[in-house]
C-alpha cells in the first residue's frame, strides 16, 4: 500500500440532470441522467490516485444505507482502492445536485451528515495507527463530521509522525487553525472554496498571503499552498515563496474538483521522488489541466506534464 | 403464510422536509426530516396487513442500490413480512418528495424506474407459481415496470385460480383493460388517482358508473369498487350495486394511501370470514378512517370498526 487516504466525512455524490426542474411539480430523472459516485475530498484523492496506478487504503467514518451504497460504488471504482472505514450508526452524507441544462440552475440538496461518538473516534484512532505503519504517505482531506473535534488532523498527524510518514492536508481554516496546535503536516494546502479566512482573518494584499505562507513554514510545514483569487496560488517552502499563475484562460465553471486533483498530483510527484516546489508545480499543473475541460475525470499524467508548460511561476520572496 | 402481496414495481419513498426550498441554491435536509420508507402499492398493503397481525410474502422485481435499501427497510418493518423479490439488474424506483412547510410546496423527483427482461419475467412467474400455492389470498396492486406487459395481472390471476385462491387487484385502467382479457380477479378495485378512465372511456353520470360496475360482475368479478368523485365509491356484487359515502368531512390532503388501506382492510375482512359487500364496507371504513388524520400510519382495527358507523351505504340497483 502506498497511501493512506483519510476521509473522515465521506459523501455519496448524486447528480440528476432534470431539464425545466420545477418547484411544486412532479419531476422525472431519466435513468441515464441519474448518477451516483463516491465522494468526499479524501475519497476523491484516492480515486484520482488509482487512475495513476497508486494503491491507497481509504479510511474514515461510514454508516447507514448511504454508507453501504458509497462503499459498493467505491469498491467498483478500482482494485487499487481498499477500504477500512469504521462503521457508525448514523447515515453517511448524501449530496444531491440537480442540474437543469435549460434554465442553467444547479439546485443542491445535502443531508446534514452523521454524528460520530467518542467511542467511534477512539476505535478509529486505533485502526488508523495500525494502518499508518503500512504506507509511505498519509493524505487527510476534507470536512469532519459532527462530534469530531477540529483538532483531529493534528492528532492523526502526530501519530503519522511517530512512524516518519509524509503527511498532506487539504482542509478549511477551522480545522487547520485547531490542528496545527498539535502537529504540522509536511504539505499544507488551504481549502478556501467557502471562506477566504486564514487563521481566522481575511487577508487581502498579496503581502499578507506571502507572510502567512512564510509563517506556516516557520512553524513546521515543509510546503504551503494558499490559493489566491481562486486561480492563483502562493506557494512557500523553506527556500522562499512563489506565486503560481496559469498561462491559459481558466473557465471557472470547470474548477470543480481541481483542489483534489492538485493534492493527488502532489502525492504522485512525491512518491516519484519529486520534492518541495516541484511537487507543487506538478499539483498546480494538474489543477490547471483539470480546469481546461468539464466533468469530474482527472487529467492523465501526460496532460499534467503538458500543462507544466502552461503555468508561470514567479518568485516573490 | 396468509397473503401473497405482488408489487411488481416497488419504490423507495423518500421524504425531505426543507423549509424555503429554493432552486439554484444549496439546501440542507435536517436528519430528522430525512425519511426513507419502502413503497409501491403492493408493498404498502403488506406493511398495513402486518400491523393487523397478518403474515405476507411480498414478491416483485427489485434491483440495484435502491433495491437493497428498500429490502433492508422492508425487513425492518415487521417480522410478519417475508420477501422473495426477483433480483434484476436495473435500479428500483426512488421517489423523492420535498415538502416545504413554509411555502406549502411539494416538489417531487421520481426516477424512471427499471426495465425488466423477458428472462426476468419468466423466472418471476416460476417463483410466483411456487409461492401462490402456500397462501390463501393474493393481492396484486400498483404499477408495472417497463418491459412487463399490461396483461400480467391476468396471467398471475390465471395461475392463482388454478390453485383456487382469492385474488384482489388494485390497478389503473391500462392494466385492468388488458388483464381482464385473460382472467378476472375476485375483487377488482380501480385506481383512479391519475386517470378517471374505465375501459378507455371517461364516464360522467352515476348511471354510467353503475353500468360499468355491473358489467365487470357479469364478466367474472365477485366484487367491484369504482371510486367516484374521489370520496365516493360504487360497489357491485352479484346481488346489486351500492353507493358508498362518508358521513364525515373528508380532508382531501389526508387521502394519501387511503386506497392501500382500503385494499388491506378488505383482505383482513376476507381472512376473517367476511364476504362481498361486508368486505367492501370494511375497506371503505378503513379508507375514510385513514382520511381523518395526516400521515402514513394505517388506522387501527378499532378505528376501522368505529368508522363503520361513519359511512352511508345506499342501494342504487
Amino acid at each position: 500500500m502506498d497511501v493512506l487516504a483519510v476521509c473522515l466525512n465521506p459523501a455519496l455524490d448524486r447528480e440528476f440532470v432534470i431539464d425545466n426542474f420545477s418547484l411544486d411539480k412532479l419531476n422525472v430523472v431519466p435513468n441515464e441522467k441519474n448518477i451516483m459516485t463516491p465522494g468526499g475530498k479524501g475519497v476523491n484523492v484516492a480515486v484520482i490516485l488509482s487512475k495513476y496506478g497508486i494503491k491507497t487504503v481509504t479510511v474514515g467514518f461510514l454508516g447507514g444505507h448511504i454508507g453501504n451504497v458509497l462503499l459498493a460504488e467505491l469498491r467498483k471504482t478500482s482494485p487499487l482502492i481498499s477500504t477500512s472505514f469504521l462503521r457508525i450508526s448514523s447515515e453517511t452524507r448524501e449530496n444531491i445536485a440537480i442540474a437543469d441544462t435549460v434554465n442553467h440552475t444547479l439546485t443542491e440538496i445535502n443531508s446534514e451528515g452523521p454524528t460520530v461518538s467518542e467511542e467511534d473516534i477512539k476505535n478509529f484512532m486505533k485502526r488508523y495507527e495500525v494502518l499508518v505503519q503500512k504506507v509511505k504517505t498519509v493524505v487527510i482531506s476534507g470536512s469532519i463530521p459532527k462530534g469530531v473535534p477540529n483538532s483531529i488532523y493534528g492528532e492523526l498527524t502526530k501519530i503519522a509522525k511517530k512512524y516518519h510518514k509524509t503527511v498532506f492536508w487539504e482542509a478549511r481554516d477551522e480545522i487547520i487553525s485547531e490542528s496545527i496546535k498539535i502537529a504540522f503536516p509536511d504539505v499544507l494546502k488551504y481549502d478556501m472554496r467557502r471562506s477566504e479566512k486564514i487563521l481566522g482573518k481575511f487577508l487581502s494584499s498579496e503581502q499578507e498571503y506571502i507572510q502567512a505562507a512564510k509563517d506556516f513554514i516557520k512553524q513546521g510545514a515543509n510546503l504551503v499552498i494558499l490559493s489566491y483569487k481562486t486561480i492563483y496560488d502562493f506557494v512557500a517552502t523553506a527556500d522562499g515563496v512563489w506565486k503560481f499563475a496559469p498561462n491559459v484562460e481558466i473557465n471557472h465553471s470547470y474548477l470543480l474538483g481541481s483542489g483534489d486533483n492538485f493534492v493527488a498530483a502532489m502525492v504522485y510527484a512525491q512518491l516519484n521522488g519529486k520534492c518541495c516546489i516541484d511537487m507543487a508545480r506538478y499539483g498546480y499543473a494538474a489543477g490547471v489541466a483539470k480546469a481546461s475541460y468539464m466533468g469530474k475525470e482527472p487529467p492523465s499524467l501526460k496532460q499534467i506534464e503538458e500543462y507544466l508548460g502552461n503555468i508561470t511561476i514567479e518568485r516573490v520572496e
